[in-house]
Protein backbone atom coordinates (compact mmCIF):
# COMPACT_ATOMS: atom_id res chain seq x y z
CA UNK A 1 0.00 0.00 0.00
CA UNK A 2 1.23 3.66 -1.19
CA UNK A 3 2.10 6.05 2.04
CA UNK A 4 -0.14 8.69 0.91
CA UNK A 5 0.26 12.67 2.77
CA UNK A 6 -2.36 12.98 5.52
CA UNK A 7 -5.04 15.59 4.74
CA UNK A 8 -7.35 16.96 7.81
CA UNK A 9 -10.62 18.32 6.50
CA UNK A 10 -12.38 20.09 9.28
CA UNK A 11 -16.00 21.36 9.03
CA UNK A 12 -17.55 23.52 11.98
CA UNK A 13 -21.09 24.35 12.54
CA UNK A 14 -22.78 27.62 13.12
CA UNK A 15 -22.34 27.49 16.97
CA UNK A 16 -18.52 28.14 16.48
CA UNK A 17 -19.18 30.65 14.27
CA UNK A 18 -21.76 32.52 15.88
CA UNK A 19 -19.57 33.04 19.62
CA UNK A 20 -16.32 35.49 18.58
CA UNK A 21 -14.16 34.09 21.61
CA UNK A 22 -14.81 30.23 20.39
CA UNK A 23 -13.93 30.93 17.04
CA UNK A 24 -10.86 32.26 17.75
CA UNK A 25 -9.92 29.40 20.03
CA UNK A 26 -10.94 26.86 17.33
CA UNK A 27 -9.00 28.66 14.69
CA UNK A 28 -6.18 28.56 16.88
CA UNK A 29 -6.12 24.91 17.34
CA UNK A 30 -6.63 24.28 13.50
CA UNK A 31 -3.80 26.66 12.67
CA UNK A 32 -1.23 24.45 14.37
CA UNK A 33 -2.38 21.29 12.95
CA UNK A 34 0.32 19.87 10.71
CA UNK A 35 0.43 19.52 7.07
CA UNK A 36 -2.28 19.83 4.35
CA UNK A 37 -5.79 20.65 5.86
CA UNK A 38 -9.14 22.25 4.93
CA UNK A 39 -11.51 24.21 6.34
CA UNK A 40 -15.73 23.98 5.46
CA UNK A 41 -17.82 26.41 7.58
CA UNK A 42 -21.42 26.64 7.78
CA UNK A 43 -23.29 29.76 8.05
CA UNK A 44 -24.55 30.57 11.84
CA UNK A 45 -27.04 32.96 12.77
CA UNK A 46 -25.53 35.67 10.80
CA UNK A 47 -27.71 34.71 7.54
CA UNK A 48 -31.05 35.09 9.71
CA UNK A 49 -30.20 38.25 11.06
CA UNK A 50 -29.06 40.08 8.32
CA UNK A 51 -31.93 38.87 6.67
CA UNK A 52 -34.53 39.96 9.25
CA UNK A 53 -32.39 43.33 9.35
CA UNK A 54 -33.34 43.79 5.76
CA UNK A 55 -37.35 42.93 5.67
CA UNK A 56 -36.77 39.55 4.06
CA UNK A 57 -39.04 36.92 5.36
CA UNK A 58 -37.52 33.38 5.63
CA UNK A 59 -39.79 30.91 3.73
CA UNK A 60 -39.91 27.23 5.46
CA UNK A 61 -41.62 24.38 3.78
CA UNK A 62 -42.37 21.45 6.88
CA UNK A 63 -39.41 22.98 8.63
CA UNK A 64 -37.13 23.50 6.07
CA UNK A 65 -35.87 26.36 4.50
CA UNK A 66 -36.51 27.51 0.82
CA UNK A 67 -33.77 29.68 -0.71
CA UNK A 68 -35.46 32.03 -2.46
CA UNK A 69 -33.46 34.91 -4.86
CA UNK A 70 -33.28 37.52 -1.72
CA UNK A 71 -32.36 34.33 0.93
CA UNK A 72 -29.75 33.63 -1.70
CA UNK A 73 -28.56 36.97 -1.85
CA UNK A 74 -28.11 37.22 2.28
CA UNK A 75 -26.14 33.14 2.27
CA UNK A 76 -23.86 34.57 -0.46
CA UNK A 77 -23.09 38.00 1.34
CA UNK A 78 -22.99 36.08 5.10
CA UNK A 79 -21.15 33.08 4.30
CA UNK A 80 -19.21 33.70 1.13
CA UNK A 81 -18.76 37.30 2.46
CA UNK A 82 -18.58 38.28 6.10
CA UNK A 83 -18.07 35.17 7.58
CA UNK A 84 -15.53 33.37 4.92
CA UNK A 85 -12.88 36.51 4.83
CA UNK A 86 -13.26 36.92 8.46
CA UNK A 87 -12.32 33.60 9.14
CA UNK A 88 -9.33 33.64 5.97
CA UNK A 89 -8.19 37.18 7.71
CA UNK A 90 -7.69 35.37 11.10
CA UNK A 91 -6.03 32.20 9.82
CA UNK A 92 -3.79 34.65 8.10
CA UNK A 93 -2.83 35.92 11.57
CA UNK A 94 -1.86 32.88 12.68
CA UNK A 95 0.89 32.05 10.01
CA UNK A 96 -1.91 29.62 7.76
CA UNK A 97 -1.86 30.60 4.04
CA UNK A 98 -5.46 30.70 4.30
CA UNK A 99 -7.80 31.33 0.50
CA UNK A 100 -11.86 31.37 0.44
CA UNK A 101 -13.98 29.72 -1.88
CA UNK A 102 -16.99 29.05 -3.08
CA UNK A 103 -17.21 26.21 -5.06
CA UNK A 104 -17.55 28.65 -8.01
CA UNK A 105 -13.86 29.97 -7.20
CA UNK A 106 -11.75 28.11 -9.85
CA UNK A 107 -14.50 25.63 -10.66
CA UNK A 108 -13.60 24.32 -7.62
CA UNK A 109 -17.42 23.04 -6.39
CA UNK A 110 -19.77 22.42 -9.26
CA UNK A 111 -23.25 21.45 -8.07
CA UNK A 112 -26.80 20.90 -10.07
CA UNK A 113 -29.67 22.34 -8.94
CA UNK A 114 -31.71 20.25 -6.47
CA UNK A 115 -35.10 19.27 -8.58
CA UNK A 116 -37.78 18.05 -6.70
CA UNK A 117 -41.34 17.17 -8.19
CA UNK A 118 -43.18 17.91 -4.41
CA UNK A 119 -41.54 21.31 -3.95
CA UNK A 120 -39.01 23.75 -5.54
CA UNK A 121 -36.12 24.37 -2.27
CA UNK A 122 -34.95 27.41 -4.28
CA UNK A 123 -31.19 27.91 -5.03
CA UNK A 124 -29.97 25.08 -3.46
CA UNK A 125 -28.07 22.61 -5.15
CA UNK A 126 -26.21 19.01 -4.63
CA UNK A 127 -22.55 18.52 -5.56
CA UNK A 128 -21.91 16.90 -8.50
CA UNK A 129 -17.73 17.06 -8.99
CA UNK A 130 -14.98 18.56 -7.38
CA UNK A 131 -12.14 20.41 -9.64
CA UNK A 132 -9.02 17.85 -7.79
CA UNK A 133 -6.89 19.36 -9.95
CA UNK A 134 -6.51 22.91 -8.96
CA UNK A 135 -7.40 21.69 -5.33
CA UNK A 136 -4.58 19.46 -5.19
CA UNK A 137 -2.19 21.97 -6.98
CA UNK A 138 -3.15 24.65 -3.71
CA UNK A 139 -2.99 22.30 -1.34
CA UNK A 140 0.56 21.06 -2.16
CA UNK A 141 0.88 25.04 -2.56
CA UNK A 142 0.77 24.88 1.24
CA UNK A 143 -2.51 27.17 0.93
CA UNK A 144 -5.57 26.25 3.22
CA UNK A 145 -8.24 26.20 1.58
CA UNK A 146 -11.59 27.55 3.50
CA UNK A 147 -14.87 26.95 2.01
CA UNK A 148 -18.19 28.43 2.46
CA UNK A 149 -20.88 26.03 1.75
CA UNK A 150 -21.29 28.11 -1.49
CA UNK A 151 -21.59 26.35 -4.39
CA UNK A 152 -22.77 26.95 -8.86
CA UNK A 153 -24.27 24.98 -11.23
CA UNK A 154 -21.66 25.83 -14.11
CA UNK A 155 -24.24 28.41 -16.28
CA UNK A 156 -23.31 31.53 -13.89
CA UNK A 157 -26.07 30.57 -10.78
CA UNK A 158 -24.47 30.14 -7.26
CA UNK A 159 -26.57 27.76 -5.28
CA UNK A 160 -26.43 26.87 -1.62
CA UNK A 161 -25.43 23.64 -0.39
CA UNK A 162 -25.11 21.63 2.97
CA UNK A 163 -21.75 21.96 4.28
CA UNK A 164 -21.23 18.47 6.05
CA UNK A 165 -21.96 16.98 2.10
CA UNK A 166 -19.08 19.32 1.07
CA UNK A 167 -16.78 18.48 3.86
CA UNK A 168 -17.80 14.68 3.06
CA UNK A 169 -17.62 14.90 -0.96
CA UNK A 170 -14.27 16.54 -0.98
CA UNK A 171 -12.73 14.13 1.69
CA UNK A 172 -14.23 11.24 -1.13
CA UNK A 173 -12.78 13.36 -3.85
CA UNK A 174 -9.20 13.91 -2.22
CA UNK A 175 -8.74 10.14 -0.74
CA UNK A 176 -7.48 8.99 -4.15
CA UNK A 177 -4.27 11.46 -3.61
CA UNK A 178 -4.19 11.86 0.39
CA UNK A 179 -4.51 9.65 3.18
CA UNK A 180 -8.11 11.68 4.52
CA UNK A 181 -8.97 12.04 7.91
CA UNK A 182 -12.07 14.09 8.25
CA UNK A 183 -13.68 15.81 11.45
CA UNK A 184 -16.82 17.32 12.08
CA UNK A 185 -16.71 19.38 15.11
CA UNK A 186 -20.50 20.45 16.22
CA UNK A 187 -22.32 22.03 19.37
CA UNK A 188 -22.01 18.92 21.34
CA UNK A 189 -19.12 16.55 22.26
CA UNK A 190 -20.21 13.83 20.00
CA UNK A 191 -23.08 11.25 19.12
CA UNK A 192 -25.55 10.89 21.94
CA UNK A 193 -26.63 7.66 23.13
CA UNK A 194 -29.08 10.18 25.23
CA UNK A 195 -29.88 13.15 23.97
CA UNK A 196 -30.63 14.93 27.00
CA UNK A 197 -27.24 13.84 28.56
CA UNK A 198 -24.31 15.74 27.19
CA UNK A 199 -22.14 13.36 28.56
CA UNK A 200 -23.15 10.13 26.66
CA UNK A 201 -21.05 10.32 23.64
CA UNK A 202 -20.51 7.22 21.97
CA UNK A 203 -17.15 6.87 21.08
CA UNK A 204 -17.25 4.43 18.45
CA UNK A 205 -19.98 3.71 15.31
CA UNK A 206 -19.26 0.58 13.38
CA UNK A 207 -21.74 0.08 10.54
CA UNK A 208 -23.80 -2.72 12.38
CA UNK A 209 -24.08 -0.65 15.37
CA UNK A 210 -25.37 2.36 13.21
CA UNK A 211 -27.71 0.32 11.64
CA UNK A 212 -28.72 -0.90 15.63
CA UNK A 213 -28.99 2.57 16.77
CA UNK A 214 -31.07 3.67 13.77
CA UNK A 215 -33.25 1.15 14.46
CA UNK A 216 -33.77 1.85 17.91
CA UNK A 217 -34.47 5.28 17.12
CA UNK A 218 -31.33 6.59 19.15
CA UNK A 219 -29.75 7.99 16.09
CA UNK A 220 -32.32 10.27 14.01
CA UNK A 221 -33.67 13.11 12.36
CA UNK A 222 -30.48 15.37 11.53
CA UNK A 223 -28.40 13.12 12.41
CA UNK A 224 -29.27 10.36 9.87
CA UNK A 225 -27.72 12.23 7.31
CA UNK A 226 -24.73 13.13 8.75
CA UNK A 227 -23.73 9.66 9.54
CA UNK A 228 -25.05 8.72 6.15
CA UNK A 229 -22.47 10.84 4.27
CA UNK A 230 -19.92 9.22 6.98
CA UNK A 231 -20.14 6.01 5.92
CA UNK A 232 -20.59 6.76 2.59
CA UNK A 233 -17.01 9.07 2.74
CA UNK A 234 -15.65 5.60 4.41
CA UNK A 235 -16.65 3.09 1.38
CA UNK A 236 -14.82 5.77 -1.20
CA UNK A 237 -11.36 5.67 0.35
CA UNK A 238 -11.55 8.43 3.10
CA UNK A 239 -9.64 6.82 6.47
CA UNK A 240 -10.60 8.32 9.69
CA UNK A 241 -14.15 10.00 10.56
CA UNK A 242 -14.95 11.91 13.74
CA UNK A 243 -17.54 13.69 15.22
CA UNK A 244 -16.99 16.26 18.57
CA UNK A 245 -17.28 19.57 20.03
CA UNK A 246 -15.53 22.76 19.57
CA UNK A 247 -12.78 20.98 21.03
CA UNK A 248 -12.63 18.42 18.84
CA UNK A 249 -8.89 19.80 17.80
CA UNK A 250 -7.45 20.10 21.01
CA UNK A 251 -4.31 17.89 22.00
CA UNK A 252 -5.56 15.17 24.61
CA UNK A 253 -9.40 15.51 23.49
CA UNK A 254 -10.78 12.47 23.59
CA UNK A 255 -14.53 13.37 24.32
CA UNK A 256 -15.61 12.72 20.30
CA UNK A 257 -17.62 9.65 18.44
CA UNK A 258 -15.07 7.71 15.83
CA UNK A 259 -17.07 6.79 13.00
CA UNK A 260 -15.52 3.08 11.32
CA UNK A 261 -16.52 0.18 9.72
CA UNK B 1 14.49 43.00 -24.17
CA UNK B 2 13.07 39.83 -23.47
CA UNK B 3 9.78 38.45 -24.98
CA UNK B 4 7.21 38.47 -21.83
CA UNK B 5 3.54 37.43 -21.69
CA UNK B 6 1.22 39.88 -21.97
CA UNK B 7 -1.03 39.99 -19.28
CA UNK B 8 -4.13 42.48 -19.08
CA UNK B 9 -5.46 43.86 -15.75
CA UNK B 10 -8.64 45.04 -16.26
CA UNK B 11 -10.35 47.56 -13.43
CA UNK B 12 -14.17 48.16 -13.35
CA UNK B 13 -16.15 50.76 -11.83
CA UNK B 14 -19.51 51.12 -10.24
CA UNK B 15 -21.62 52.39 -12.94
CA UNK B 16 -21.00 48.80 -15.26
CA UNK B 17 -21.83 46.78 -11.57
CA UNK B 18 -25.06 48.46 -11.24
CA UNK B 19 -26.26 47.37 -14.45
CA UNK B 20 -26.44 43.93 -14.89
CA UNK B 21 -27.06 44.15 -18.73
CA UNK B 22 -24.02 46.30 -18.76
CA UNK B 23 -22.01 43.67 -16.48
CA UNK B 24 -22.93 40.68 -18.64
CA UNK B 25 -21.79 42.42 -21.45
CA UNK B 26 -18.59 43.50 -20.47
CA UNK B 27 -17.99 40.29 -18.77
CA UNK B 28 -18.37 38.80 -21.88
CA UNK B 29 -15.98 41.11 -23.48
CA UNK B 30 -13.53 40.34 -20.91
CA UNK B 31 -14.21 36.36 -21.22
CA UNK B 32 -12.71 36.44 -25.30
CA UNK B 33 -9.77 38.26 -23.95
CA UNK B 34 -6.61 36.04 -24.94
CA UNK B 35 -4.03 35.36 -22.32
CA UNK B 36 -3.41 35.58 -18.55
CA UNK B 37 -5.90 38.36 -17.35
CA UNK B 38 -6.92 39.70 -13.96
CA UNK B 39 -10.05 41.62 -13.45
CA UNK B 40 -10.94 44.34 -10.52
CA UNK B 41 -13.87 45.58 -9.57
CA UNK B 42 -15.25 48.72 -7.54
CA UNK B 43 -18.37 48.74 -5.00
CA UNK B 44 -21.04 50.21 -6.72
CA UNK B 45 -24.35 51.04 -4.89
CA UNK B 46 -25.42 47.88 -3.62
CA UNK B 47 -23.48 48.26 -0.56
CA UNK B 48 -25.07 52.11 0.19
CA UNK B 49 -28.33 50.43 -0.52
CA UNK B 50 -27.67 47.41 1.78
CA UNK B 51 -26.50 49.65 4.38
CA UNK B 52 -29.33 51.65 4.12
CA UNK B 53 -31.45 48.84 4.47
CA UNK B 54 -29.78 47.68 7.45
CA UNK B 55 -30.31 50.85 9.28
CA UNK B 56 -26.43 51.93 9.40
CA UNK B 57 -25.79 55.48 8.35
CA UNK B 58 -22.93 56.35 6.62
CA UNK B 59 -20.39 58.67 7.98
CA UNK B 60 -18.67 61.35 6.14
CA UNK B 61 -15.50 63.88 6.80
CA UNK B 62 -15.03 66.22 4.50
CA UNK B 63 -17.25 64.72 1.60
CA UNK B 64 -15.29 61.53 2.07
CA UNK B 65 -17.13 58.01 3.16
CA UNK B 66 -15.36 56.89 6.71
CA UNK B 67 -15.54 53.24 6.97
CA UNK B 68 -16.80 52.62 10.86
CA UNK B 69 -16.94 48.75 11.60
CA UNK B 70 -20.76 48.51 10.18
CA UNK B 71 -19.71 50.15 7.19
CA UNK B 72 -16.72 47.31 6.51
CA UNK B 73 -18.97 44.58 7.35
CA UNK B 74 -21.51 45.80 4.87
CA UNK B 75 -18.60 46.50 2.20
CA UNK B 76 -17.05 42.54 2.73
CA UNK B 77 -20.53 41.34 2.26
CA UNK B 78 -21.47 43.46 -0.66
CA UNK B 79 -18.12 43.61 -2.63
CA UNK B 80 -16.72 40.16 -1.62
CA UNK B 81 -19.68 38.55 -1.11
CA UNK B 82 -22.40 39.34 -3.48
CA UNK B 83 -20.49 40.96 -5.71
CA UNK B 84 -17.47 38.82 -6.41
CA UNK B 85 -19.24 35.85 -6.12
CA UNK B 86 -21.50 36.95 -8.46
CA UNK B 87 -18.90 37.69 -11.22
CA UNK B 88 -16.93 34.88 -10.81
CA UNK B 89 -19.86 32.58 -11.58
CA UNK B 90 -20.31 34.36 -14.42
CA UNK B 91 -17.15 34.42 -15.75
CA UNK B 92 -17.53 30.55 -15.21
CA UNK B 93 -20.39 30.01 -17.34
CA UNK B 94 -18.53 32.02 -19.86
CA UNK B 95 -15.57 29.26 -19.67
CA UNK B 96 -13.50 31.34 -17.73
CA UNK B 97 -11.98 29.68 -15.23
CA UNK B 98 -12.17 32.69 -12.35
CA UNK B 99 -11.16 32.73 -8.86
CA UNK B 100 -12.78 35.53 -6.79
CA UNK B 101 -10.27 37.04 -4.08
CA UNK B 102 -9.78 39.78 -1.66
CA UNK B 103 -6.07 40.64 -0.33
CA UNK B 104 -6.61 38.25 2.21
CA UNK B 105 -6.76 35.32 0.17
CA UNK B 106 -3.44 33.45 0.11
CA UNK B 107 -2.10 36.83 1.58
CA UNK B 108 -2.21 38.13 -1.89
CA UNK B 109 -2.55 41.90 -0.93
CA UNK B 110 -1.51 42.80 2.17
CA UNK B 111 -1.89 46.53 3.62
CA UNK B 112 -1.36 49.07 6.09
CA UNK B 113 -4.61 50.67 8.37
CA UNK B 114 -4.13 54.01 7.11
CA UNK B 115 -2.71 56.56 9.55
CA UNK B 116 -3.99 60.01 9.50
CA UNK B 117 -3.12 62.51 12.61
CA UNK B 118 -6.48 65.06 11.23
CA UNK B 119 -8.92 62.41 10.40
CA UNK B 120 -9.44 58.62 10.95
CA UNK B 121 -10.87 57.14 8.16
CA UNK B 122 -11.71 54.08 9.99
CA UNK B 123 -10.74 50.42 8.18
CA UNK B 124 -9.04 52.24 5.11
CA UNK B 125 -5.41 50.04 3.98
CA UNK B 126 -3.16 51.24 1.70
CA UNK B 127 -1.55 48.48 -0.53
CA UNK B 128 2.12 47.32 0.85
CA UNK B 129 3.14 44.27 -0.82
CA UNK B 130 1.29 41.22 -3.50
CA UNK B 131 2.02 37.64 -2.87
CA UNK B 132 3.98 37.66 -5.97
CA UNK B 133 4.82 34.09 -6.54
CA UNK B 134 1.18 32.63 -5.62
CA UNK B 135 -0.66 34.81 -7.76
CA UNK B 136 2.24 34.33 -11.12
CA UNK B 137 1.43 30.47 -10.12
CA UNK B 138 -2.08 30.67 -10.08
CA UNK B 139 -2.42 33.00 -13.82
CA UNK B 140 -0.15 30.18 -15.02
CA UNK B 141 -2.84 27.30 -13.64
CA UNK B 142 -5.25 29.35 -15.98
CA UNK B 143 -6.60 31.09 -13.27
CA UNK B 144 -8.41 34.11 -13.66
CA UNK B 145 -8.17 36.27 -10.83
CA UNK B 146 -11.31 38.43 -9.88
CA UNK B 147 -10.42 40.96 -7.25
CA UNK B 148 -12.54 42.82 -4.86
CA UNK B 149 -11.45 46.12 -3.03
CA UNK B 150 -10.61 44.52 0.57
CA UNK B 151 -7.46 43.91 1.46
CA UNK B 152 -5.75 42.73 5.31
CA UNK B 153 -3.35 43.81 7.21
CA UNK B 154 -1.82 40.31 8.18
CA UNK B 155 -2.62 40.44 11.96
CA UNK B 156 -6.62 39.59 11.03
CA UNK B 157 -8.30 42.97 10.12
CA UNK B 158 -9.88 42.99 6.49
CA UNK B 159 -9.47 46.80 5.63
CA UNK B 160 -11.89 48.33 2.40
CA UNK B 161 -9.18 49.60 0.08
CA UNK B 162 -9.23 51.49 -3.38
CA UNK B 163 -9.81 49.64 -6.28
CA UNK B 164 -7.91 51.56 -8.61
CA UNK B 165 -5.35 51.60 -6.35
CA UNK B 166 -5.03 47.84 -6.21
CA UNK B 167 -5.20 47.63 -9.94
CA UNK B 168 -1.84 49.87 -10.62
CA UNK B 169 0.12 48.00 -7.77
CA UNK B 170 -1.21 44.35 -9.40
CA UNK B 171 0.40 46.01 -12.92
CA UNK B 172 3.22 46.94 -11.48
CA UNK B 173 4.01 44.08 -9.29
CA UNK B 174 3.56 41.71 -11.80
CA UNK B 175 4.92 43.92 -15.08
CA UNK B 176 8.66 41.94 -13.76
CA UNK B 177 6.78 38.54 -15.45
CA UNK B 178 4.38 40.01 -17.89
CA UNK B 179 4.35 42.65 -20.62
CA UNK B 180 1.31 44.23 -18.62
CA UNK B 181 -1.15 45.90 -19.99
CA UNK B 182 -3.74 48.10 -17.63
CA UNK B 183 -6.94 49.06 -18.55
CA UNK B 184 -9.56 51.24 -16.46
CA UNK B 185 -13.36 51.55 -17.21
CA UNK B 186 -15.34 54.11 -15.34
CA UNK B 187 -18.73 56.10 -16.50
CA UNK B 188 -17.01 58.28 -19.52
CA UNK B 189 -15.03 57.04 -22.80
CA UNK B 190 -12.10 58.43 -21.34
CA UNK B 191 -10.40 61.40 -19.93
CA UNK B 192 -12.94 64.43 -21.04
CA UNK B 193 -11.03 67.60 -21.72
CA UNK B 194 -14.25 69.56 -21.06
CA UNK B 195 -16.24 67.71 -18.54
CA UNK B 196 -19.74 68.95 -19.74
CA UNK B 197 -18.99 67.47 -23.19
CA UNK B 198 -18.77 63.42 -23.44
CA UNK B 199 -17.44 63.46 -26.57
CA UNK B 200 -14.56 65.41 -26.07
CA UNK B 201 -12.35 62.49 -25.24
CA UNK B 202 -8.88 63.07 -25.09
CA UNK B 203 -6.89 60.44 -27.05
CA UNK B 204 -3.57 60.28 -25.41
CA UNK B 205 -2.05 61.81 -22.53
CA UNK B 206 1.51 62.79 -22.18
CA UNK B 207 2.99 63.22 -19.25
CA UNK B 208 4.17 66.25 -20.15
CA UNK B 209 0.40 67.38 -21.35
CA UNK B 210 -0.72 65.79 -17.99
CA UNK B 211 1.27 68.39 -16.30
CA UNK B 212 -0.29 71.43 -18.83
CA UNK B 213 -3.66 69.87 -17.90
CA UNK B 214 -3.72 69.81 -14.36
CA UNK B 215 -2.07 73.21 -14.59
CA UNK B 216 -4.92 74.64 -16.51
CA UNK B 217 -7.51 73.20 -14.40
CA UNK B 218 -8.61 71.07 -17.28
CA UNK B 219 -7.85 67.85 -15.42
CA UNK B 220 -9.15 68.13 -11.51
CA UNK B 221 -10.25 66.15 -8.10
CA UNK B 222 -11.28 62.40 -8.86
CA UNK B 223 -9.39 62.04 -11.78
CA UNK B 224 -5.65 63.41 -10.39
CA UNK B 225 -5.20 60.51 -8.12
CA UNK B 226 -6.21 58.53 -11.03
CA UNK B 227 -3.75 59.95 -13.50
CA UNK B 228 -0.93 59.79 -10.77
CA UNK B 229 -1.51 56.09 -10.21
CA UNK B 230 -1.04 55.69 -13.71
CA UNK B 231 1.91 57.37 -14.55
CA UNK B 232 3.35 55.91 -11.23
CA UNK B 233 2.60 52.30 -12.58
CA UNK B 234 4.17 53.49 -16.36
CA UNK B 235 7.50 54.33 -14.80
CA UNK B 236 7.24 50.97 -12.83
CA UNK B 237 7.57 48.81 -15.77
CA UNK B 238 3.98 48.96 -16.70
CA UNK B 239 3.53 48.65 -20.71
CA UNK B 240 0.26 50.29 -21.90
CA UNK B 241 -2.41 51.75 -19.97
CA UNK B 242 -5.66 52.81 -21.80
CA UNK B 243 -8.71 54.42 -19.43
CA UNK B 244 -12.00 54.18 -21.16
CA UNK B 245 -16.18 53.64 -21.03
CA UNK B 246 -17.65 50.10 -20.72
CA UNK B 247 -17.15 49.41 -23.98
CA UNK B 248 -13.33 49.79 -23.92
CA UNK B 249 -12.70 45.94 -24.49
CA UNK B 250 -14.69 46.12 -27.40
CA UNK B 251 -12.61 45.20 -30.63
CA UNK B 252 -11.81 48.18 -33.01
CA UNK B 253 -13.07 50.39 -29.99
CA UNK B 254 -11.19 53.48 -30.26
CA UNK B 255 -12.74 55.89 -27.66
CA UNK B 256 -10.30 55.97 -24.94
CA UNK B 257 -7.49 57.74 -23.53
CA UNK B 258 -3.93 56.05 -23.74
CA UNK B 259 -1.48 57.13 -21.41
CA UNK B 260 1.43 57.46 -21.64
CA UNK B 261 4.98 58.96 -21.17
Amino acid sequence: MENKQQLTIVKIGGNIIDNNDMLTGFLKDFSVLDGPKILIHGGGKLATRTAESLGITPVFYEGRRITDAPMLEVAVMTYAGWINKTITAKLQALQNNAMGFTGADGNLILSKKRENAAVDFGFVGDVIAINKSLLKSLILQEVVPVFSAITHDGKGQLLNTNADTIASTLAMALSASFDVKLLYSFEKDGVLSNIEDDKSVISKITFDLYRKLRHRGTIHSGMLPKLDNCFEALSQGVSQINIGGPGILKKGNNAFTQITY
